[in-house]
């Protein structure tokens, strides 16, 4: 039986989460990143089964139930949801898995999965969060203070988590995150399931 | 408050643990190695404060008298022990210390300092082991058995260990023991303690 972790990133807006994921994805082939399903309709330049699944409301709301989301959420008009078999299948072969998911639906797999490892990646400070959500676009002053306030509401939910990366060095932080990430592959349980024989055999008289 | 974390590290003689808790310590200012205190005799090439903190006998019985020692031993006529001064200063000024002994002195001191990490280092198989404990010498095969045994002994005791490192490939191992130490600084009570005034100006409203 091999069976990977499951992690879940979480992060406010502006703090550098999916760039550290997809970095931190790209150096280490046993790990991989869920794609999530949606209801919304697909962007220019963005591909099915890339960015998201796609799909129309009456699949997914066939998909909710029959239970096959571990956890989703309704954004305005837009259901978004984690397969669970494909998460339970990829976990079984023996890779790990990452989550980019908010606080709540962290909350949501960590009922369900508590062996769940999850990671906050935060800003180095308000002033640097500001730079990075004001550096997106000339946007209103009004719509930048609102973006701060979402941003401090999720960052209120670090304490959830296992780890803390704060992402003041982009390397520094890929670093850490890919520590935590090597770090749980030798953890007691990972490694007896990893490595039954070998210990067995290692202690064998 | 800058706390550093204590580690065990645990391995069956031939297991190549002082190598790979050396080259650690020697690629990260942050950890530091416990020197033991010790009643034996120095032996040629041997230097007082480097490879034991050697003391006479009434002086270790005085420390330990006044509970002086985290953990203590003896071993035929010589006791050996670990500095609970020493360990308590050097994790107070924010640096990770690691103490290499049995698992026996790991218990004791998990007893005393539940938030200790244990990591264990095993050989990839007996063969291996054995290969390395004959290498040591021209030593008679009845020599050797007893070491084996003693060594199965050891390692009977890894699932007391919250990691486990499987010693196949020296660099590999190295890799895996940096990531442990590496990734306990990102755990949420660490970055609590290191980043405390950071986190609270997060927060602010």
């Amino acid at each position: 039986m091999q069976t990977g972790t499951l992690f879940t990133v979480s992060a406010p807006s502006g703090a550098g989460k999916t760039s550290l994921v997809k970095a931190l994805v790209d150096s280490d082939s046993q790990v991989t990143v869920s794609v999530s399903h949606t209801t919304r309709p697909m962007r220019p330049g963005e591909r099915d089964g890339v960015n998201y699944h796609f799909v129309d409301r009456d699949a997914f709301v066939e998909m909710l139930n029959r239970n096959a989301f571990l956890e989703h959420a309704q954004v305005f008009d837009n259901f978004y949801g984690t397969s669970r078999e494909w998460v339970e299948q990829t976990l079984a072969s023996g890779r790990d898995v990452i989550l980019e998911i908010d606080w709540q639906g962290a909350a949501q797999v960590r009922r369900l999965l508590p062996d769940t490892v999850g990671i906050f990646i935060l800003p180095p400070s308000q002033q640097a969060l500001r730079e990075r959500l004001t550096g997106r676009g000339q946007d209103e002053q009004s719509v930048i203070e609102k973006r701060m306030a979402q941003a401090i509401d999720e960052m209120s939910h670090y304490v959830e988590a296992d780890y803390l990366v704060i992402n003041d060095n982009f390397d520094e932080a890929l670093r850490e995150l890919r520590a935590i990430v090597t770090a749980q592959r030798s953890r007691l349980q990972c490694q007896q399931q990893r490595h039954g024989a070998l210990l067995e055999a290692l202690l064998h008289h």
